[in-house]
């Protein structure tokens, strides 16, 4: 077994998604998607020894002949690469076996059929990092950090991330059945999400009119491969028509190609600072700088999320500290390597964590993420738990189910009271308003008819653009 | 690669454990002490072909030549060892690296010094299975299924059995502190445990009276090598005096050696069906039939939990259905596996799940659990969570430590109204009466000293035995 190693392919495109894996997902997003430009690494510098190799050998043997049940040789095999890769304790970093990397290779089109969500692994389990505009996943209440404990009922407990991706996705029109344990909900929620197709477009344009001035507004969903070009023309657009301000809204934006998100700061970033350094194992740093000479002559505010993830916040970072502009929102994901994917020869592959990237000036935000210079928050109820609208609420109660039905009250201008779960005098009065104001028969009790009306009126709030907090204060910093 | 290898050396001793692994805190119980025969595993059948050994040889040089950070080279091996066992999905079968299982065998004794409790792995964390008896984990008030999340304040995240059952141990007399997640629970909670030396005591022996009767009572906490021995030595102590019935108790029993439950079995089971049945992966059954020939001369009970788990099992399956005698309590924790322990030649090992092992009627009570014939359930307070005692608790809060409070106080007999964390004029009427009853003054708050005084009141309610219903009704079968 000694000998080099030849015939590594590395597929060139850099990742930089929130999931590592979210491609899964995500699949204009896939890094076989990306340059497809190959080479051969050809520098190995070390083998294993024989004497481990026997080891493993033996390991092997031992399973396969004595182990209480049959056992899958190949995926024996499999776990093997996994379990190397495991012991770097990152998550970024993945193995795709033969089978599943050909089903992604094979659903890569200008679309995709699922519920439009980033996951990745997190305590063993699929967990979402954020769903994406308008998808499914979003309509459906998926939130950032839902593990997904069932699918159609059967348990995630031992998937990986790849079959449960599989799993989750399918033909437009069907139900998959997710069980969700949320942080701070004990009981796990059942979600059900009309599977759909997912469009691969990833720039939305606006301009909001505010104090006289037009505020353009870009929102970059993701960094995939036409992502650039979109933006390029996008932002002609908005320059045409005069703006007086630019909002870049990279909220629940999970990250993508290297390469997208820097042909985006190239336009406007001014090149004194990099806007970005990618630093190798061996700490040597390539730094790129922008060739746009001067700042935009309006000024940009950048907008970020917990949901902002990888180069998501290369280009928040790249506002920040090399354009000099404000950064709105909540403290990004944090998520600061960079992957590429090797292919090992036999259809299957290795996305490998390679770089870390560190923000113009030269910090890694890796778990950390970065801080917006104005922190503006979504008011509670955008992040509110659905209502099971089987059981009636009432006087005297106490649960998390309450809990909701009064945050969302609360929302909606109808003070509860209290917002810790506890029915009381003040929580009734304020349902017999709700109910006189939407023409529900007032009792008091929080039956189906209101739970239904309260998430309705709910869903209306969040969907308002007047409501969102962030982007408002975002305009308002340009509009001034 | 090709070849036969041979050298593998197998510890013969067979391990009925409920954690697999709970050897890792339960030295006694280390396979490395069983029967230490030692054999030769020469019937290899299968050899990893040399394409996949390649492949996996690629992975490896892949890693280490490209991954951001430096890899070290052993622990990458050990990795794939791992992830060959992890694809089993049998939590029960796991790998020792040659440092660990060398710190263990080192600690084999008539004692070491821990905190006293069963562990395994539940969703990649370290799960308590059961405290043992008057061991500092008991008194800290852990309890079967609670989540160890931190250790000192670092994440348990990543971390092997192994090196977490390390860091728990330390010298007697020092402290401890264990980021503990409760189901049901949803803050984290912080259990600080003073090691001691954790005895190798199985057996303990008792009588009650009961309606004129004597009956023995003879609790097993673990199956160890002296187990039976000791147990042989009680039973006649109670024979001697003459007892009317026996109850054989083995709540929160883990399990341990195969040869000790079955020395135990044959002591107390008649031999007309086999008392437990091995069953290896092609189906055959090899069956142990006792060599007693008649029933004892008075009755027996055997008492189970949710903490009796495997070599426990085997012990209540064969009351139940080779004895036909009643089991009391609560349905068993159900691992039907037995692990036999192979020595890869370099000081590392694998226990690895080689056997199934069936009821005397050939039930498999894997994940099902042994259920009692008559169900008897603790109070519910034995099961309440600490009060945290810096915070005052008061009318129309509302909170999990009202809960808590709420129970405990209930089960002091002060009926406090709910028990659903909700503060209610009746809660703090009991409080009253309970700060009434113990001269302290009286607010109807619970205060530090208030809460101290009821968690006080409360172990002293769990400690003592006419509260074990479970006991109790057990003993009024066998006195009737």
């Amino acid at each position: 077994m000694k000998g080099k190693v030849v015939g590594l392919l590395v597929v060139i495109a850099l990742l930089v998604g929130s999931g590592g894996t979210y491609a899964a997902m995500a699949l204009f997003q896939d890094d076989s998607n990306g340059g497809s430009e190959r080479s051969v690494l050809n520098n190995s510098e070390s083998d294993i020894d024989s004497e481990e190799l026997t080891k493993i050998n033996k390991a092997y043997e031992l399973i396969t002949d004595r182990y209480v049940s049959n056992v899958d040789q190949k995926n024996l095999l499999d776990g093997a690469i996994k379990g190397m890769l495991d012991t770097l304790e990152d998550p970024y970093s993945v193995y795709m076996d033969p089978e599943t990397a050909e089903q992604f290779s094979q659903s890569l089109g200008s679309s995709f059929e699922g519920i439009g969500a980033e996951v990745n692994m997190q305590d063993g389990r699929v967990t979402i990092v954020s769903p994406y505009k308008d998808s499914p996943a979003e309509n459906a209440g998926l939130r950032p950090n839902d593990k997904i404990m069932t699918i159609d009922g059967k348990s995630t407990e031992g998937l990986d991330l790849y079959d449960a991706v599989l799993k989750i996705r399918g033909e437009k029109g069907t139900v998959v059945k997710l069980g969700i344990q949320r942080p701070g909900v004990s009981e796990t929620l059942e979600v059900d999400v009309t599977r759909d197709e997912i469009p691969i477009e990833t720039v939305y344009s606006d301009t909001i009119k505010k104090n006289g001035k037009t505020i353009g507004v870009l929102q970059i969903t993701s960094f995939s491969e036409d992502t650039a070009e979109s933006f390029s023309k996008e932002l002609k657009k908005l320059e045409d028509q005069g703006i007086d301000g630019l909002v870049l809204d990279v909220r629940n934006n999970p990250g993508g190609l290297l390469n997208s998100v820097s042909d985006i700061a190239q336009e406007v970033i001014p090149g004194e600072k990099p806007f970005v350094q990618i630093e190798d194992r061996k700490g040597e740093k390539q730094r790129s700088v922008s060739s746009l000479k001067e700042k935009k002559d309006y000024p940009i505010v950048g907008l970020i999320d917990r949901g902002s993830a990888s180069a998501a916040e290369i280009l928040a970072g790249a506002l920040k500290e090399a354009g000099g502009y404000e950064l709105v929102g909540e403290k990004s994901f944090g998520k600061g390597t960079v992957q590429t994917t090797v292919d090992l020869g036999d259809g299957s592959n290795i996305k490998l964590t390679m770089y870390k990237w560190l923000t113009p000036d030269g910090n890694w935000i890796h778990k950390e993420g970065i801080k917006p210079t104005v922190k503006a928050e979504q008011p509670s109820y955008f992040y509110v738990n659905p209502l099971n609208t089987e059981k009636t609420l009432q006087y005297d109660q106490n649960s998390k189910q309450v809990e909701s039905a009064q945050v969302m009250l609360k929302g909606l201008g109808f003070e509860p009271g209290r917002t810790d779960g506890y029915f009381s005098d003040k929580t009734a009065t304020a349902v017999k308003a709700f109910q006189r104001t939407n023409d529900l028969s007032v009792s008091g009790k929080i039956n189906e008819k209101t739970a239904q009306k309260l998430q309705e009126k709910i869903v209306e709030s969040i969907r308002n653009p007047e409501n969102d907090i962030q982007l408002e204060t975002a305009v308002e910093l340009l509009a001034k």
